[in-house]
This record gives C-alpha cells, structure tokens and sequence, in this order.
C-alpha cells in the first residue's frame, strides 16, 4: 500500500481538524500496533480474511447440503461460485451488521443476491453464529498454520542458540541481583522449552465447525442434522463438532489460552532481552541494520525496539484472554452479547500472537551474544561468591541444556 | 465505501484460501465490532485520524517553539502547512514503526522531507513518545467531545423516560425474581444517574499535552522548557501538565477508567433491556424498522440487537482497562512495553465507549415501553403478595425520580 | 468453629470502632466469598494447608537426598518427623515472610530448629521457590482430586437430567427471545458436556515438582540433579519437570486457566438456572429447604441462591487468570514480583472452582424441573410460529443427548 | 499471634497430608500475600473488621430510624449496645451465608436474638445488600483513613528524596538504555507526583451509605425515605447517595480504580527501585537490616525484597479492578451474581493498596542512594555522547523539581 512518496496527495486548503475527509481513511493498519504491522497473522485476521472465511463456510456449507441431497448439486456448485468471487465491501457489511447484530444476515442477502435462482439455498438451516463461529474457526486455522511455522522458525534459533552457547558461562540473576553461575545456553534452552510447550498446545487445540441450527438442534436437517456438520467439517479442514457449541464456548477459550501461553514464552523471552540489552549489563544486542532501534531524540542509541514490540503484545494478550473466560457464561441457546463481545479479543490474540512470534523470529535472528561481557559480569560475582568454581555449575546447566534439546528432537517435526 | 452493488467486481478465477489476494482488503472496518462500526468514534479514533492528530502534534510543537523563538516564523508556519497538506499511508507508517517501535520516527522522517528547508526544526528537542501521547490526548478530546454529545443525548432521553414514566408501576426484580414494586420512571431514573455520573467524570478527566524530551527533562529547550510545553498545550487546546509523565501513566489510566464508567453505565442499561425485552417479559422492545433485529434464521423474531451490541462493548472494556492500569509499571524514563502495549487498549475503550452511546441513544430514541404488560406482572407479583398496597412504592418512587431529575437538571449545561 | 451462642463472649465497654481488638478476629473464614465457605477446597488451600505442603516439601526433598546419598538417611527422617509434627503459625510465618519476600525463608529456620542435629540438612541444594512452587502443585493436586470427584458428582446429577428429560421440550431461546423448539435434556447435555471438557482438562493438566537451586541448574546436587529431582518428585506424587520451570510460568497458566474452564461450564449452568428460574419463567427452581434462597426482606421470595453463588465464582476467576497469564513475563532465573503476585490468584482458582463445583452440585441434586411450565411457554412460542411441528425438533435433539451421553459414558471412570 | 516457640504443640502421631486435621487452621493470615501481611490495613479489611462494619450498619439504621420516630429510641439503643458487644464468629456466619447467598440474612437472625424485645426493631424496611454495601463503605472508609495517612508518610519521604537529590546527575534511562543525563531529584519528584495524584484521587472518592429497602424505591419509611438515608450516613460518617445505587455500581466501581492509581504510582517505584537495585546498576539499595532481603540459597545476596512485595501488588490490583467494573452490568434492581462477586475482589483492592503503600514506605524510609554509581554511569553515557554538557540538563531537571514540590506543598495538608 505504500506509494513512492511520503504523504498521498492533498486537496488544496484541506486543514487539520476542520477537515471533514481527514478521518476516512483506514481504521486499523497497524498504527497502533507495530508488533503486527505488515506481519502474516495481520492480514490473515483482517476484516477481508473474516469475510472471505463467511464466504467459505456457507459455500462449504451447500456443498454439504447438496452431499445429504438436501441441497440440488448445482445449486451448492452456483452458491460456491458466488462465494469464491464475491469481494464484499466489508465496511457496509459492518454497518449493515448493526441491524441484526452480526454480520452474517447482511452477506447471506448479498450472496442469496449474487448467486440468483441457487440463492435460496443460501444458508438453509442455519443461524448467523454457525457461520460466524465456524468462519472464525476457519480464520484461526489459516493463521494457526503460520504462527506454528514460525514457532518452529524460533524454535529452530533457540535450540541453535542453547546448543552453540551451551558452556559459555554467565551470571544467573534473581529479584534482580547476581546469584550463581549459569549459561547463556541453558536460558536459550528454557526460552526453547517455554516455546515448544506453547507450540505444542497452540497445535492441539480443536478447531470444530459449528452447526446447529437456530437453537443447536440441527432440526432443520432432521436425522441427518449430525452427518451434514460432519461433512461440514470435512469440507473445511476443521474439527467435527460431539454437539453444536453455541453457548458451550470451550473452544474459543481454549484458544485464547493456547495463544497466551504462545504470547507469554516470547513474552519471556523479550523481558530476558530487554534487561540484557540495558547499557549497564549489554550481554545481548539486538540485530543492526538500518531503520531499527532508533530513537527519534538520540540518534547514538540502539534500542531493544523488536523485544519492545514482543513484550507489547505479551502486556496485551492476557486481558483479551480474561474477555474470552468470562463469555463462557452465555445465556441460554446463544446471548444477547458475550458471543459479540468475544470477536476483536479472539482477533487481537491471533494477530498479537501470530505478530509477537514473527518479530522474536526476526530478533533471534541475528541476536548478539557477547560472551565477554557475560564473562566481564560472572567475574565480578564469582569475586563476590569467593572462590565457588563455576566448573559444576557449568557442566549442571549443559545437562541441561541437553535435556531440553532432546525433549525439543523428539516433539520437532 | 459502499458501492451500489453488495458485493464488488472479482478478477475471474478468484479461489478462497488459495487466492493470494484475497485478505489484502481493510483489516478492521468494524466487521468484528459492530457496536462502532460506521459511528463517529470510530472514525475519530481510526489510524488517519491518530496519523492527523500526531502532525497536529508536530505542527503545534513547531508554533509553541516559534512563540519563544527557537524556531524561526516562517519554519513553524511551513511545518504547519506541511503537517495540514499531509495525508500519509498508514499502512506503510505503521510497518515502519516496526524499526523504532513507534510510528512516530518514520512521521518525522516524512514530515522533514516534506516541509523543505524547514525540515530541520521539525521534532526539535522532542521524544518520539511526546508526540504519540500528545496525539493520543488530541484524538481522545476529540472523540470526548463527540462522546459526551452522544452521551447528553441519551441524558436526555432518559429523562424524557423517567419523567414519562414516573408514575408507571412494574415489578422490582431482584436475584431475576419479582420482589416489590417500583416504577419503570425509578428504573429510567437510576439509568439517568449513572450515565450522568459517566458523564461527568468523562468531561472532567484532565487530557494534557506531553513534552519532556528525550528523558523527560525538557532540557533541550533550556529555562523555556515549561514555557514551550505550556504554549504546546494551549496551541493544541489541552490540559498543561505538572511535568512531562512519560512514566507517570495516571493521564491514561484515569481516561480509561473513565471510559469504563461510561460504557459501564449504558451496559446496565443494555442488561436491563435485554431482561425487559425476553419473550416472557415483553414489557420493553427496541425500536422497529426495516434491517433491524431480525434473525438469519428466524423471520418471526424481533431481537433487542441494539442492547446486545451495547453489552457487547461493556463486556470488552474493563479488560482494555486493565491494560491500561498494568502499564502503569512503566521502568526508568520510557518503559519497553508497556507504553507501547497502551495504545490499541486506549484506542478500543474510546471507540467502544463512543459506539455504546451512539447505539444506546439509538436504542432509547424508539423504545417501546408497555406498561399494561408491566401491570400484569404487577398483579401477578400482588397476588403474591396478599393484600399488598402499591401506592406508597409508587409515590416513594417518584419522590426518588425527582431527586434524580433535580440532579440531572443541576449538571446538564 | 461455630459455637452453640451466635456470638462469642464479649468483653465489656466494648466499642465499634473504637474498640482496639474488633479487627483481630480471622482476616478471611469465607465472610465475602460464600461460594466456597466451608467447601472442602476452601479448606484445601487455606493457609494451613500451604504451610503443611511447604513442610512435605521439605521433607520430600530430605528423603530424595538420602535416597541419592547427599543426606544422611537417619536425618532425612529426623527431618520428615519434624517437619510431620510441625504446627506453624502461620499469621507469625506471613509476616517474617516480608523480610525476603516469601515464607519460605522462615519456615526453613523454624524447621531447622526442630530438626536438631538433622538441621543442617533442611532445604539443602533448594531455593525458596523449589519449594514455595512444589507446595503449590502439591496444593492444587490435593484440591484437584477434591474437585474433580465433585465434578464427577456434577456429571453424574447432569447425566441424569439429560437422560430424565431427553424428551421434554421446552422454547429455545436466544437473545433473550423464544426462538424454536429445543429439549430440556439437551440443554441439560450441553452443560454435561461443558463439564466433562473442563472436568477432562483439569484432570490432564501437569502438576510438575520444582527443583533447580539458586539458578535453576540443580549444580548443587552434581550430576545427580535430575535424578533428585525426579525422586523428589515420586515421594509427593507430583509430575516430572523436564527441567526447572522457575520463570517458564506454563505449569501455572495452565491450571489457571483448566479451573476458568471449569468455573466457566459451572457457570454457563448457573446462568441459565438464574434465568429458568425468574418468576416470569419459573421453569426450574432451586432445592428448597430451611434457610435456602432467602431473602432479609421478602420472606415470600425464593432466590436462585445456589446459581448466584456460582455465578459469583464464575466472574471472579478470569480476572485471576489474567494475573497467571501476565506472570510469564518473569525477568531471569527468577523475577522480582510476577512470581510473588501468582500466589493468591491461584488460590482464588482453586478455592472459587471447588467451591462453584459443591455448589453446583448441590443446585443441581435437588433442582426442581418443571415440564408444565415449558411445555406452557412453548404452545405461546409455537402459536406464533404457527403450525410448526415440534416433534423433529424433538427427535433431532434427542439424537444429540444420545451423542452426549455416548461422549460421557466413554470418558467417564 | 505468634507464640514464643516458632511452632504450636503438635499432636503425637500427625501425619502430613493423612492428617484430618492440619488444615483447620487459618485459611488466609497473609501466608501468600506478603506485601500485606501484618499491615495495618489487612487488619482493617480482614472478615472480622466487615463483620463488625455490619454490626455497625444494623445499629446506625436503627438510630437513624429512631430520629424519624418510626423505631423507638430504646429499641434503638438495646440494638446499638447489641451490635457493639457482639462477637460473631464469622466462619460460622460465612457458611451459613451459603443459603441466602450472603451473609447478612444470618447476621440479622443472630442480632434480633441478641438485642431481645427491641430485636423486631433489627433491619426494618433494609434490604440486605443495604448493610453489606454500606459496611463495604465503612470498612472502605477506615481503611483509606489509614492508607491516605501511609501514602502522606510516603509523600513526606518523598519529597525529601526530590529535595536531597534535586542536582544529582544520573543517566536517564529509555528503552532498557543509557539515554541522556537527568537527576535523581527529577525521578523521585515524578515518583512524588505520582502517589500525590493516588493519593488526592483516593482522598475525594465519594464513599456513600446505601439504604434503598427491597428493590430501591425506600417505600418502607414512607416519605421519610431520603431523610433516614441521610441520617443514616450522618451517623456513619459517610457520604450521602442521591439513590440507592443497588444497580448503580460507579461507587464501587470508583475505589477500585482510585485504589488502582495508588498501587500504580506504588509500583512504578518499586520498578524502578528493582532495577535500580540490580547488581550491575547499583545505585540504589534497599534499607539494610537483619532478616531482610535474605536469600534463603544465598547468603551473601542483598534483594529489594520490598520493592518485589510492592509490585506483587500492582501486578494484581489491575485484574481485581477489571472485575468491578464489569459488575457494573448488574441487572434490574438487584443481580444474581455480579454483586457477590465484587466483594472479595474490592477487598483484594483495600488490603493490597495499603499493604503497597507501607510497604513502600518502609522501603523509601531508608533507601541507600549512590551518587557516586549515579555518575560512574553518566560518565559512561557522557563518554559516548561525546561533549555534551550535563549542566543544562541538570538545571531542567532541577526547575521541574521545584514545580512538583511547589504543587506538594499546595495539596499537602
């Protein structure tokens, strides 16, 4: 979206506040929140993403229907043709879901529209949250794929970390003070663990279709109500559902969950590189290069801008979680507002995660270890300490570190 | 943004998940939040209007260093019309922030190019966070003002109902069981006070400008430090500040929870409505009309959408808040993390809180209330009762509205 | 602790507030948190059972010594005897706690004392948090045996109304508003099986032993390390650590977040209770029995006491969790706060989840089912669908309860 | 309640967790919440203090009903005497609080009992939640007493450290690094002014008496209604409510993110203080003295064990305050759920704010400060800088100093 110059062009006299049309432009980019900025996860929970995954569910959804001949075949083929080229003006769409309270009830009119006489059997025995729930489901498997290939990318840095840093010695630090030898390999190797367990689990999590029908008792396809959201599911690559989950909402938090837990191993990770950054310890230094870790006031500074960004979504993640764990108490077949209340929240988690395991990627990278330092500082303690020989506490912590690395062997794909 | 036809042209061959192009659309155009999608508060906190509000920032901290003759008149009068002609590309910003961990270096860089031999005094003396809060503050006033007009208009509505209705018996509920008597004018009454109370704390909540330079020390400009910040302040119509708060984050913290109050205040409303509007109860409905409250799968319904969108946005906001409190443990001078992790947070609070109130106001504007249906319930609850005389809840009710009425009537302008 | 007179003894000339002794009764017996007063969780996780974990602790680690030949067998069960026969106080170990900033510190100097000659052999190799975190794994995996077998109580009561009332239709309803035809015994499936997810995830979660020394690398124990620390693990039944998990806070998060599953299916419940049971409804009502459900005002009244109770604990847990999850981004080996601020929380998870489960369980023992009342509210609903056949809808939710209890029989010990 | 010997008798043959009895003890004395464990506002909080504050509310109604002649002035006093001699023992009151859903009902019945004849005159035309939120108030009410009195001894060490500080260089630091040259004088008047504005936020936050009857209509004193609420407060010593605010919650809702402020400007020292206090920083120590900052590993460590206490606290308040504002949504005129659930969050709030705060001040009262390691820093950072003069930046930050005190002086009493 960027043009060759800085600033699009200005209407003549246009001015600051006064100006009517200096608002119009795009909601969210990113301004707000670098840490995704241009990132995979961004895009592929974009207001157009969540469209396209609507499009695909009732498409997927004919086509189930016309598997259970409840639906003509041509009618499911008509319906997935005008899906697949539908390209919905998504912010009408989210004015028009103000009347109903979703967004489903405006795109099922559009594409009753837009696929003419296969339009009435556009979403037949379906309410809005079983295309709203299993679009969801949809936008989080697509986002999943890449956020678990880039864990497997910092994965793939921090076992390369814990095993070429494996006995380079550094002072072990807690409630801030030196405490005892450590190495700078076997906190790479904590960071891998910490990573893997959050990949592992963010992989586990079920991701089911959702059909149910106006109140979950999937009546509207009579004995075949089950088989339907079976083939439902098969034909979006998701999770059979035991039992519509309208308002049994494990699947969201669980999740949100996964997500945090991904969130909170970069988030630790980041907290590390911040506090080894600061001038006073400069263990590690974040990659170099031009445009990053500058400051707009001191141009001799070189920030930990990348673990900023990391920890700015591992600050934001668990509250967005705290919105998914209470929407568990919805009324009845489905709420008046606890399912509404869970979408940007369920959103901001996948894109903070799936933008916080990008930028640790890009930060592990090109990491810089200076083992001197680490060194410089060790001394100082083992002077401290008065003759304790780091030597056992190296060869503890390689242990260690080999533990962790043949845990990481054996989970790695 | 919306076209005439629902849906807009598609290249040919255009496939769901395979198509490469298909989530490049808008990110966030309300799809996931309908309870602000197209409301004023969202386009006042959208990324064009804070990209607007921090070359505000840049042109008023230009002027305010003119006035003590730091910069020259014609430099600050250049980097004015610049920052006015100005119409950047969010989307590029916003990945360009990703090397400094904020938007603003890349702003600057733009801005610099872009005003000409003027460009060396943009920024001068300033830190990239002076500018992000300061803008910060710029779009929450005007949103504040656009909100609290909202938010005088629900007022008045709902005194329009408490007056109405003051004398109109119903059941009190407590525990969801009917217990005494009241009226539904109480009802509206309380409604009243809480939304005044939100209100006013909203309108009172100090937003002032940030200046401090790198450190906070406002050295850069000499003994004219607190001069510059003050004149910075009043160029941009905010509140002048003790000193730079960098780390002191009460500004934001209390404009939250203000917030909070406020959306708060109309989910009260909403939960009542909701309750009032149940198929058992029917003793409230929302305003009719064609798009509204109708069920994909259901014809024969009429929904209380609005109120569910309302909730929608009062189940989000204490979690935003939350953020908001936590990023008051901000280290040393600048904090890496939880400044930054405030600004999306902050961002949701403003527009949901604006979206609430527009609903709500849309919400009460048409409410059907029905007092034979509260009278019913009424006479069930009597019956109960045995021999229980209504009046003098009703008169000690309506002695309650007027309190309320002479309140409301003390504060509103 | 009740005693045959409502209020104890009171000394005379005693005055409200200015009397210096009001405040030294117990800090918390449950007086704001009734939900889980008195439960077998509260009583699980109180202080006293913190404290006599820390000791097995100790203990446990002792032996896991002796066993690998560091400790001297004869001390490690001095040791186990002392720290057996140990009654702390734990009101004086909280406050000697603020000097290093957990009660570990101590306790250990306490436990040694009692140990004799075997002193010197307390807490060898370990640091606080060895066994501040094996205490609360020990903790919860003493409350989550508890409240698993009251879940498991819950499944069965749940089981059984599916069952009962597999064929008793009701109106489904969503937001808020009659919508079709649904069955109680569906309604009763899903909240089986909303249980049996968390109930399912509570019981799978790790609840690793905490082993690592000052810095996490078990240096003190030699090559041994690992091997201690898994004995240690085997004497108090807990899990395996792969390695130390000092700041790799997942163990944490995880069971904060199982026990919000399990509030959160709990409360669903309960939501829908408080709702069935309004007097508008008055499809279900609560257990009667002396002192249940009423009210300090209305004695005709019958609340939904249970419900709210359980409810309360479901608003309350997310909001803990949050705390769990942001303590992941722990500083270190060791962190200076987000470690000390899981400890309540955690608690809060336990005690507020076992608690909702024995109330639940006694909500649902005795929760009076009303067909009439349903079948009542269904012929309006179906007046107005006019014609509709509520037999497939029947049938069609019948198919799920089957479903259902096919999943829980599967699952079920 | 410690005793001379560091643990009680024990019981021959007690075995761990076979034992029946180990876990009758004190089920919260502070064990994990250190911070305020022993604090004054602990005691002020704790369930014996909200028990007396209940005890309290019954007597002051019937004072307050007594001056409007609708209870004899006897009656009165008989109920005032029984209130201030009563000793309830409150695990008893908790569980019994299990049937009513709160402990009031209870509270009431052992009252009538004790007052004798007068005992009908207990309680008349109140609701329950009229005496537990108006002891909330009270207890409120004592407690900030004492945290407002803390927070001025915090403001008087503080401004003592702006003031003995105000011309020591230091490297003011952004982004974890070095940035440029501030005081040390300047951190601590921004440290200042934080607590300042908790504290002054905390002093005005309206605490009102609540006295609503049933549903909030006041119906059972007549026209008196107002009147005895007034009086009522009078004899409380809280604030008037223009309503009953049953379903009104900004009262609630206020203290907790009043509290919030507090322990945010609280942490934001103790973050500071912890990093400060690093031992490659050092430029700040904690107060020295025996049993404090100890390791229980590592003898030779010196931790901020204080300030890690502190931020225990903020790292917590922002979660509990989360839950009272979403308990604003509170339904019709009293909820099933929302209300209980404020409760023990609220006091979490009470007790961790003035835990934090004495805390804190024991911290501040004997802070080392280095100057000399201040400047050992700032020469590293001058030396990269390259000729820039600290001079200036000295001399900024020494006149903003002079504002925060100038602004202290005018706010302290």
């Amino acid at each position: 979206m960027a043009s060759d110059q800085p600033f699009g062009a200005a209407p003549a006299g246009a001015a600051g506040p006064l100006d009517e049309g200096w608002a119009a432009g795009p909601l969210d980019a990113g301004l707000l929140s670098p840490v995704r900025a241009g990132t995979a996860a961004e895009a592929l929970t974009g207001d157009a993403a969540w469209a396209r995954a609507l499009l695909d569910a009732e498409a997927a959804l004919a086509r189930a229907q016309a598997r259970a001949g409840i639906v003509p075949p041509g009618a499911a083929n008509a319906i997935t043709t005008a899906a697949r080229l539908a390209r919905p003006d998504v912010a009408d769409l989210a004015r028009r879901a103000r009347g109903a309270g979703n967004p489903v009830v405006p795109l099922v009119a559009d594409l009753r529209d837009l696929a003419g006489d296969a339009g009435r059997h556009v979403h037949r025995g379906a309410t809005s949250q079983d295309i709203m729930d299993t679009a969801a489901m949809l936008v989080a498997a697509r986002a999943r794929r890449e956020i678990v290939g880039t864990l497997d990318r910092v994965l793939l840095l921090l076992a390369g970390l814990a095993e070429r840093y494996r006995d380079t010695p550094m002072a072990g630090r807690t409630l801030s003070r030196q405490a005892l030898p450590t190495t700078f390999g076997l906190k790479a190797a904590q960071w891998l663990l910490g990573c893997l367990d959050g990949r592992d689990r963010l992989a586990s999590v079920a991701l089911p279709v959702q059909l149910g029908g106006a109140v979950g008792t999937l009546a509207a396809y009579g004995a075949d109500g089950p088989d339907v959201a079976d083939v439902f599911a098969a034909e979006l690559g998701l999770d059979r559902a035991v039992l519509p989950w309208h308002t049994r909402r494990a699947p969201v938090a669980e999740l949100g969950t996964a997500l945090a837990l991904v969130t909170g191993a970069l988030g630790k990770i980041a907290t590390d590189v911040t506090l080894l950054a600061q001038s006073e310890v400069d263990e590690v230094a974040e990659p170099a290069g031009p445009g990053r870790g500058g400051s707009s006031a001191m141009p001799h500074k070189r920030n930990p801008a990348l673990a900023t960004l990391v920890r700015s979504a591992a600050l934001q993640v668990p509250a967005q979680v705290q919105v998914l764990l209470a929407a568990q108490a919805a009324a009845h077949e489905r709420p008046a507002g606890e399912w509404h209340a869970e979408w940007q929240p369920l959103r901001e988690c996948l894109r903070l995660a799936g933008g916080a395991a990008e930028t640790a990627a890009e930060l592990l990278d090109g990491l810089e270890v200076r083992p001197d330092r680490m060194r410089a500082h060790l001394d100082d303690l083992l002077g401290l300490l008065g003759g304790h020989d780091a030597g056992a506490d190296i060869r503890a912590a390689g242990a260690l570190v080999d533990r962790a690395l043949v845990r990481y062997r054996k989970n790695s794909p």
